[in-house]
């Protein structure tokens, strides 16, 4: 099988990665931090040390908290729900935003009556238009800004440095999610003005399902939202107070935790991301061809990883049924979770795109298999 | 190590679980259930069959519905908060709750203000006082019942057919935590009258960490709590409706199932009960052997697995440091999680208990050990 899915999630992983999972599965998959005995608190320090490592990779050691979730999912639908809004509260999110932002920012409209408002894009290019976002800011003022990092439709890069610094004119919170890029390239925590970096373990990450999270400078403190035993306080029928650990019930996932562990250590970013980039810019050029392909592309600079497209006269699972059954490639269909974008890229034709996701792993040849067998099919 | 911290997380697991693991990270683990080639197709036939072979766990296969959770925690919030509570509802809480339950519950009656309601006790033996229950029930009428099956802190078997039936009579929701019991002795759903059946996979049943959930008639529907991308309707900014897809949220944990697939498969419950029982009964008589020994112990025939005790002169944490220092021997010290029992106890002394979680692989010869160092503890 080729395998072009990295945008859902990244496979296969560096080796080191399964060797650290099956090691900890086998090995020390204790309950941490709640026991007094030595193999928990070995385990302990592989989580504290995953934090640190995490910290580092936000050019942020030192300077806020590492709070681990089960999923990213997870992870925003805690500080969605934690943010003290209140109606009439100004919501921005950006077109590009998954339904991990979208419907948890949903049910809080739902709840709490607060204005959501999608950042204007250039119609030409569907980058941020950030001078009509200016004066949007000046209009509504925002509460608190969503943005993705890099779209896992488009592979556009958002210029978040940009729109975080905008917002921040206003106290406005900012909210990054990077299932895509945290590992790929750059994110620095205060660089970038982002209160809260969500990230998910299994994406651009190398780790493995069952560990995402938030990195936060701590400034923003956030309600309870899922609480449950902490193996401390257990008196006490509230989360006891302040960073990591208000925000982290239920036993710690040590296993993908130091699975995690290994991912992080195992990252080459600048690598990867010319990889990627090379990779990237190759496909385009070979798709862009093909007549009867359509792409929708960003510009040349701002985007990475992640291509979507589609074939004239073909449905988007279409392409992907055949690329599937009759080549063994493995790309994803539809609409990708994304719900804003659509109206944009007018791609209801096709119902969604095909999504080709490049990872580190991936290779030219493979490229080249995939744009042989679409010249096959049409 | 001679490891007697079962309760908290067993360990080790079936071979079969760690090599299941393992193939599971190497071979397929991919983002299922929202592709559109093979392989997630196969990996999503993995988490069927486990959906199936939790429901004949329960005696009620094709009467209900699965959802998978990372954690039975997330999915008892998702539980309680998912309840339409109004203010003034009565909800009954066993005494021996842990605070997966007492927290979330806690927090819905500073957001909804319900009544939080402890189950009454027989002072002598500590067990539910059915009958006084019967009577609070006809003054102030359940809206929801929420029961641990064994509680983590005494072991002690509640009598959950008995509650649920007396809450029946008024409609009430009934709720079963089963972190302790599912896999070592027989849950059925409908015998017990329970509404929704809370599993935790690292625990009695010899899975993984990083999957949980719950099983449930489907009768009671949840609102959304816990939302995001279900590679499904993308468009919508809503869950889509319907057990179980309107509660799993995020990408499966493709590997973590796996892993309890196999550990469902090697389950024997019969044998683990009898194993674990001979030797808590084994336990419980060498210990009650040592004057300077207290247990807090329910009747004979009304407790497995878990054994508390204390020694005379020693805070808890110091008997579990000792014994993990000196003898190497892995037990857990405090209060466990469950906030409401001790006052019934009366441990505070101690701060908390010593517990014994006695597993599968639990050897006689690690009870003699135990029951060895202790005696040259003193």
């Amino acid at each position: 099988m080729i395998y072009l899915d990295n945008a859902a999630t990244t496979f296969p992983k560096p080796n080191s990665v399964y060797d650290a999972l099956d090691k900890a599965n086998r090995e020390f998959a204790f309950n941490t931090g709640r026991g007094s005995y030595k193999a928990a608190r070995e385990a302990t320090k592989i989580i504290d040390e995953t934090r640190i490592a995490l910290m580092k990779l936000v050019n942020a050691e030192g300077l806020g908290d590492v709070v681990f979730a089960p999923s990213i999912t997870i992870a925003l639908n805690q500080i969605i729900n934690g943010i003290d809004f209140a109606a009439g509260d100004n919501v921005y999110v950006s077109p590009y935003e998954h339904n991990a932002v979208a419907r948890p920012i949903n049910l809080i409209k739902k709840l709490k009556n607060v204005n959501i408002i999608e950042m204007p894009v250039v119609e030409d290019t569907l980058e941020i238009d950030l001078e009509k976002l200016k004066y949007m800011f000046t209009q509504q003022p925002p509460k608190c800004v969503l943005c993705i990092h890099i779209s896992n439709v488009t592979g556009y890069i958002l210029p978040v440095k940009d729109i975080f610094s905008l917002a921040k004119k206003y106290d406005s919170i900012t909210v990054l999610d990077t299932a895509q890029s945290l590992g790929l390239m750059s994110v620095e925590m205060n660089n970038l003005n982002a209160d809260f970096i969500a990230f998910a373990g299994h994406k651009s990450l190398y780790g493995p399902f069952g560990v995402g999270g938030f990195i936060t400078t701590g400034k923003v403190k956030l309600n309870e939202y899922i609480v449950g035993g902490t193996g401390s306080d257990s008196l006490n029928l509230n989360m006891p107070e302040g960073y990591p650990y208000k925000y982290e019930s239920a036993s710690p996932n040590i296993v993908a935790i130091a699975g995690l562990n290994a991912a992080i250590k195992d990252l080459d970013i600048e690598t990867i991301y010319d990889h990627e980039k090379e990779l990237t810019d190759y496909l385009v050029e070979k798709l862009s061809e093909i007549r009867e392909v359509t792409m929708y592309l960003p510009p040349k600079d701002k985007h990475v990883g992640i291509v979507s497209f589609n074939i004239k006269g073909y449905r988007a699972e279409d392409v992907g049924m055949i690329l599937d059954e009759d080549y063994d490639i493995a790309v994803r269909t539809g609409y990708h979770c994304a719900p804003f974008i659509h109206k944009w890229l007018k791609d209801e034709e096709y119902v969604g795109t095909v999504r080709v996701g490049i990872g580190r792993f991936t290779k030219k040849e493979e490229i080249d298999s995939l744009i042989r067998d679409i010249r096959d099919v049409i």
